[in-house]
């Protein structure tokens, strides 16, 4: 055991006398566009895999981040402007291979957030943008962030089955049939509408705004809605599936 | 953009350049013994926190960890003597604060073993000790390791809600009551019998011995079981509460 005071151990450690891995943070934002779920990319402006688009995110500022939350925020406005309403972390990867520049840890999240929050943002650069997550995964990425975005998806999947989480990606008004369209795109399939009503009059995190939908369609014109605050904690007593 | 070739790039990177942070892996692991759930603590050699027990793990080791599950393993292997059974990853944690040396990110993750699998190791040496989970979560551990146990339980909670993964904390062969037995631990509550059974049958995922138990009890000597591979994949159609 060491005899050395830990105050002693502490004034004389050096991080750079150790070989270390490169730890980053790396997040997976969604959100919904005309009835389809979009992720946004950013180019790379550095080596490695330079002028490869990949997942908005880089290394923890060691001064400037208090943690691994306030660096996936950081990353995220950086490149939107904002940061998203919705962060949850879905794991982290590494391994020796994944980085050409050494052992490599990476911190994965997923963040979601209306469209309109951060277009102006968007649409004034030209290394970030928004594309259909499909259309993302079919292309070659930097890093592994294309597994990234498929257990991103995973995750959003299982708690669009079982929580009302999807709905952070909604603009701050929305009606029933667009949040209940939201959970179909991101299950790949229909869900009953009267069940997933009586679903959302039993969770009680959403509330009606008093105004109305302009948008048009058959029969009366729909209310608005928003969320309450703890939305995102709420579960189903089942899973939408069953 | 960089004019410079990649490899130039790499050929001229070096991670000492940069402030890094201290990234580790650190496991809890679970064992079930006399029915109840013990977990893996070992008494800190070096500074901070000299002589706290703690959780098993530490650095990654840059030469000889190939990816994060390696370097769980390794450090697991080190006090135990074997690689256990199951190994899962449940969250990282990461901040400025966390260790007086630096900004510190630790991958933690939980991983359960039969109890016999490690007894003679483990009893050789006094800096390594089963703890019942709920004693450990008394004691004053290293860094913020309580909370780590802490998030690991309400994971193999929820798996054992779900899923049958919990068998890789009882020896090779078991009984089913002893297995029900160890899912009523982890949850704090009992279950139907009945229910419990036939979701074993469905499930299909164990494998009679053709053996006896030697345990004594009212009635006939009940049958022991063993695992089948992919047991750790299977999933209840729905939750054991409902």
């Amino acid at each position: 055991m060491s005899q050395q005071t830990e105050q002693a151990y502490l004034a004389s450690y050096n991080i750079k006398d150790y070989d270390t891995c490169l730890t980053t943070v790396d997040s997976v934002l969604f959100t919904v566009l005309n009835g389809e779920l979009y992720t946004l990319l950013v180019r790379r402006a550095n080596h490695p895999y330079l002028a490869y688009w990949g997942l908005p995110g880089g290394f923890i500022d060691v001064q400037r981040d208090v943690d691994l939350t306030a660096c996936a925020n950081r990353h995220l406005a950086e490149k939107t402007g904002i940061i998203p309403p919705y962060l949850e972390q879905v794991c982290s990867t590494g391994s020796k291979t994944r980085d050409p520049r050494g052992w490599s840890t990476t911190v994965t999240y997923y963040a979601l957030m209306a469209h309109i929050q951060c277009t102006t943002d968007i649409d004034s650069v030209d290394d970030v943008q928004w594309l259909p997550a499909t259309q993302a995964l079919q292309m070659e990425l930097a890093f592994d962030h294309k597994q990234m975005i498929e257990q991103a998806l995973e995750r959003l999947k299982q708690k669009a089955l079982y929580s009302l989480v999807p709905v952070y990606a909604l603009p701050e008004t929305f009606t029933l049939s667009e949040l209940q369209q939201l959970h179909e795109v991101i299950l790949g399939k229909s869900i009953q509408s009267k069940s997933f009503r009586r679903r959302i009059e039993l969770a009680n995190v959403l509330e009606e705004t008093g105004e109305l939908s302009t948008q048009k369609g058959k029969g009366k014109r729909p209310a608005l809605y928003r969320v309450k605050t703890g939305a995102a904690d709420y579960r189903f007593m089942r899973n939408l599936e069953h």
